[in-house]
């Protein structure tokens, strides 16, 4: 199987601080975000435009987008649940526009209190409307391997979700282990099922490491299957909402490394990613959980 | 290729607490290994017969084997450098036998004073009190896949030592990334040389999770050819000596669940071997590295 150049999305701004117990300062927030685009990454989901009641974190995203530095030829993504997100999107002048859904029922209803079908008929108008700004538009499916309340996920079942969301117009799915409890073989299996019928340049993979598979996960779906498309977070930012005090998202600079490891083009700057995420540190309250961040400051890489 | 039932040696008690700044009391060491005894783990490394002025932290191992609870079926080995330490070894009624070296002549001369050649000749009679007394022997060779010193080492260096190894009557060896710098195309340029020669059932691969690719490397050796040996430590114990503050071994619960996610026959609880190793904490002074150990108590695995 030809291993491809790697395509990262950098969503430690987003997923990572929105599941933070530390609600960081705006400053913090934007030189977070300047540093990131300075170390190469391609794109980077910088906020979201929800209800600040539901995600207080992200209540100051229309002045994270205002105040940054943008870097040409970085994308700033932003996830939005509505049309009253996207107008904010849009006014923030974001690059991308995200939705998201689940593939487990009992999740989307837990998370956004709305099922599958109601949510994925809530895009259709935001899907409109980023087409007619000239936006591209990503889609979350997330609970794609296990859910939290109703245990393992069908592959079939995540189909059906991806089925439902490619009329929508849109351009590229992220693919969720929300709970990080999938290993190669969960990954497999999905993308035996997926990809007969999913561009495998549109989609991207999505890991959390709480218990500890996902660099083995993003190899296995590389190596074997070609997907080159990651999401990570910088220094492991996020924590799990459904198990308080475990690691979150894989963390940037850990997946970069191990692809490079492995022969691989990425696009990023190890140690600059490392060091935006360890400059926050002391405003998290917690040690990263990313294995690099833990290696001392001198120790080459 | 077939993924065989997976066999552990756990090298916490031995490999994890020898390098860890905290020196633990006796009797934490002695809970420690009875409650590994417990968890269905086949063998234990418990100690180490080594200069105490070199290896402070093993300097009580006669004591640890005096006090342990020896559950039937479970083999207790003992590291040994020569002669005096393979006497109290037998004294002390280790089941097995571990020899020590590296696939890299600077790293060997730095840890143990004497040269790869050197350091094979010295285990001879050591090897041969161990058959006498009719007990099996491992070896280690360490820096098989980077040094410290030297850099990258080459697949055909590690075949060497090992070509050197075997005369001797070593029944098993310990592949190791000491510094956890070996990705999944290392480990598959490093059997690819080794196996033709060497059977798989003799082959234990030893990694260390300093750069977060030990389970991806693991998957790989299981998954591709059938490798079934594997050392961990409960709860990532140990640390790295070249990198204070990094990662240490492989968590035995995380490789665990790792194969069991992926089918794999493992001869452990999980929840016993994160309890043994969530039981050392206070006295450690750091948090565990282990993905499953920052898990909440009350999460189901």
């Amino acid at each position: 199987m030809k291993r491809p150049p790697l395509r990262f999305v950098e969503v430690g701004p987003r997923d990572g601080l929105q599941n933070e117990a530390a609600c960081l300062p705006l400053a913090a927030k934007v030189e977070f975000v300047d540093r990131l685009s300075e170390s190469g990454l391609p794109e980077i989901e910088a906020g979201a435009f929800v209800s600040p009641r539901a995600v207080p974190r992200m209540a100051d995203s229309a002045a994270v987008f205002k105040a940054i530095a943008r870097k040409p030829g970085v994308v700033y993504s932003a996830l939005v649940p509505n049309e009253r997100g996207l107008g904010e999107a849009l006014e923030a002048a974001a690059g991308k526009i995200a939705v998201f859904t689940a593939a487990s029922e009992t999740f989307n209803r837990r998370n956004i209190n709305a099922g599958i079908a109601e949510s994925i008929a809530r895009f259709k108008p935001v899907a409109a409307g980023a087409k007619a700004a000239g936006l591209p538009l990503r889609a979350y499916v997330s609970t794609a391997f296990f859910c939290p309340f109703e245990g393992r996920v069908a592959p079939k079942a995540v189909l059906e979700v991806v089925r439902r969301l490619r009329p929508l117009g849109v351009d590229e799915l992220s693919i969720g282990d929300t709970i990080g409890r999938a290993g190669p073989d969960d990954v497999r299996r999905l993308l035996d099922v997926l990809l007969p019928e999913l561009p495998v340049e549109r989609l991207f993979l999505h890991f959390h490491d709480t218990y500890g598979m996902a660099v083995a996960n993003a190899l296995t779906a590389w190596q074997e299957y070609g997907v080159s498309g990651f999401d990570a977070s910088a220094g492991g930012l996020g924590g799990c909402p459904y198990a308080p005090g475990a690691s979150g998202n894989v963390a940037t600079e850990d997946l970069a490394f191990a692809f490079k490891a492995c022969g691989g083009s990425v696009p990023v700057e190890i140690e600059a990613v490392k060091a935006a995420a360890l400059a926050l540190r002391p405003a998290l309250g917690h040690p990263l959980s990313s294995r690099l961040a833990a290696l001392p400051q001198d120790k080459k890489l």
